[in-house]
């Protein structure tokens, strides 16, 4: 019988313990599931307690660290990002494999030797992004390399959005996930890649005005905007000497034209903490970043500024929010982006019967002779329901097939490692393929001279 | 015989050394002036070899603090900022009064009770700005206090600019101090200030749209730009309940829209590394900053991204500037900020007989009875050469004065202070003005609801 240890009990957790627990039986696997708050872990492994047990689990404690690890035959951490470092050094040093679907850090890379002298992997970056994009792109780009076409370009985009179902705001977005990140989005750095050979460089206060188009059969239209540092991926994907190369983030048409006016505005910044703001109202909050001038109203001022006119679609998001009202912000000692994400919680959080949709496009640019051909990829997946998120599952299933076929023996790569590799993505895809979580790929010829719109 | 001993003799220090060897004999000083390259010492005391010498001086060396602080009635250290404290923890250790032209740090600030024990001063932000500002600040706010009246508001700009005689560019800007400061202004956090008693605040990509006229006879208009965080003066200058705190940068009128084209392309970003800096051009660099398309000129997607039409004074601006050029930028691994320096460098630096300009300017709101006064006052200084120039002057010489004023025990005041003391400011001033360093100021009443358009 082999042991599967799971370090953390979010909500991010409930599909990857759903499948681990169902594959237990055929597999003669235990599960124990644990986390700093242990009704968490009880709660995630209701229906399954033959095969799963839970404990409690602090990551800061060496004691518990060496002996949880040390009961596993591998280890899936689903901790907070900062702390997968820990439980990964206690995994190399008892000998144990390890997987995560966060990126990997400058510390995961340096066990990268350790690891393979004791024969394990510390598999990362097996969720959705990273993880699935990873896998089907290198799908995509491997396939086309092989049967010896060059490639001219790889675009790719990724949303996590509201179902069509449940999609009933001005906005066309509701939070699926951690608020923060979405109210920071694009602010950790200029974002930077290729377009035909030539290096683009987009500031933060105009990523959002530089947006690409995209329309998905069934699925209707959509607008990506760049992602933080396109260029990474160059050699990650083996693109060396490829010319356009760029990743994007996927929002309805729309969005991004009117959260630029939060942007613009500066009710993004986190940086520092505005006066007062227990006692704010949103209209004063808003106000705070317009010129002082008691004869005009606030929306005319923004209007202004902005230089909007009244029935300009961003002042109906706008004015849905209730941004011009005078409720409390009623938080001490806030920063623009906490005071705006307050404000957004009360109308994009999911009701109860609300699913999420994850949708993730790639465009493949490639000379087939002397033809210009575009191939492109696209997944989507709906919720279930608010457990089962879209979110949950493709974040979850991926990880916990990959953590499968490593106790299976089927994945034997070794060492520090991400899903670009064939023995890796292959299996993991076909299986995601079986459970739903498919791409539809399409190819078409380009008229000379077509220019993406990046 | 006193022994004055100055740290650093850049170019700011050229003033002040002439101000204080100019007065050693009637006063018995010796000078001595140290720095880590010696012969920058002996430029500037060519000519007062009588009463003043050079040593070699590396503020890092122990030896070399414990020595010549140790011999010193005074220390004057005109260092890079960062290197104060070092000077400051010696000075204190030695009993010996020190004077700065920077900002307090954390750091100084707490030397304050040793410095009170020792029965010294350490006296910062005493040149130009901070330094004069505060002075002149104080003379006006405290004056008007006296006489019972109820200060309404309070604004305050400098700019360091190229005098009338010397202005012959679009742009009517030269580099007059340090260019990596003017590339970089604005960038250190959001601007913060209170108007009208509403707190307000400016994100960088916005700070050179938001700009106030103001016009000085004899000089012409100017347009103001927020500074940094105008909060910090409430405390400081006695504002507390004040409606009104502004604190501004000045320019010529249309300098900030067309700065604002560098800002809204990303072109001052110092916070990554551009691709292949060696062999971009001019061009190149700008072009990275727009879309790629291949059918239209730089300058036309500048013009559209931008929203400018071709006969916009900004074009002329851009264009004067040589940025649609093929001259290559030659940096290896660059940031923007530093490409953008050097393009403005080749073009904005003074020829061998231009002159600088200082200009200050106050506004003081204030209730007389029934009436709203509006107290102004400005100074404007110009350089006398390359050397003496009028940043160097405004800077040494007030550093200068209060420097004579401890050492002949007219200025008592102990611990870690800045001249914001009517027994500092008051002496200082006089002498400045007796100089030709001096203030203009003029009262009106103002028309009911006339309202400043920061």
């Amino acid at each position: 019988m082999k042991t599967i240890i799971i370090l953390g009990a979010g909500r991010s957790a409930s599909s990857l313990i759903h499948y681990l627990c169902q594959h237990a039986k055929e597999n003669n696997w235990q599960i124990k599931v644990g986390d700093y708050q242990q009704e968490l872990a009880d709660e995630k492994i209701k229906g399954f307690e033959d095969i799963a047990s839970s404990f409690q689990f602090d990551i800061n404690n060496p004691t518990h660290r060496q002996e949880y690890i040390g009961q596993a035959d591998i280890v899936v951490s689903l901790l907070p990002a900062r702390f997968h470092i820990e439980a990964a050094k206690e995994a190399v040093k008892q000998g144990v494999p390890l997987t995560t679907a966060s990126y990997i850090t400058d510390e995961m890379q340096e066990l990268d030797q350790e690891a393979k002298d004791k024969g394990i992997i510390l598999l990362n970056e097996m969720g959705l992004d990273p993880g699935i994009d990873h896998m089907s792109a290198m799908k995509m780009i491997e396939e086309v390399k092989e049967k010896g076409y060059s490639i001219e370009g790889f675009e790719s985009f990724t949303g996590g959005l509201v179902a069509p179902e449940s999609d009933n705001n001005p906005w066309n977005y509701k939070f699926t996930w951690n608020p923060r990140n979405v109210v920071l989005a694009g602010q950790g750095g200029t974002v930077r890649f290729l377009h035909n050979g030539k290096y683009k460089y987009i500031p933060y206060h105009k990523l959002f005005r530089r947006t690409e188009r995209i329309e998905i059969e069934e699925y209707g239209k959509f607008e990506g905007y760049a992602n933080r540092d396109s260029l990474n991926y160059v050699q990650k994907y083996g693109l060396e000497g490829v010319p356009t190369v760029y990743r994007g983030t996927l929002r309805r048409p729309g969005f991004c034209r009117a959260w630029n006016c939060f942007v613009t505005l500066g009710a993004t910044d986190d940086s520092f903490i505005m006066e007062d703001t227990q006692n704010m109202t949103y209209r004063e909050f808003i106000n705070s970043f317009l010129r002082y001038n008691p004869q005009d109203s606030v929306e005319l001022k923004l209007m202004q500024y902005l230089k909007l006119s009244q029935d300009d679609l961003e002042m109906d998001k706008l004015i849905w929010l209730d941004i011009f009202s005078d409720k409390k912000v009623g938080l001490p000692s806030a920063t623009p982006a906490q005071i705006l994400q307050k404000i957004l919680e009360e109308k994009w959080s999911l009701d109860k019967n609300d699913k999420d949709m994850i949708v993730m496009y790639h465009k493949l640019f490639y000379k087939k002779g002397d033809e210009n051909i575009l191939r492109t990829s696209h997944m989507v997946v709906k919720g279930k329901d608010q457990t089962y998120t879209a979110m949950s599952d493709t974040v979850g299933i991926p990880l916990a097939i990959a953590t499968k076929l490593i106790l299976q023996g089927k994945i034997t790569r070794t060492g520090t490692c991400i899903p670009i590799h064939k023995n890796i993505y292959e299996p993991v895809l076909k299986e995601l393929e079986q459970m739903g979580i498919n791409f539809t790929e399409e190819e078409s010829v380009m008229a000379p001279g077509e220019v993406s719109s990046l």
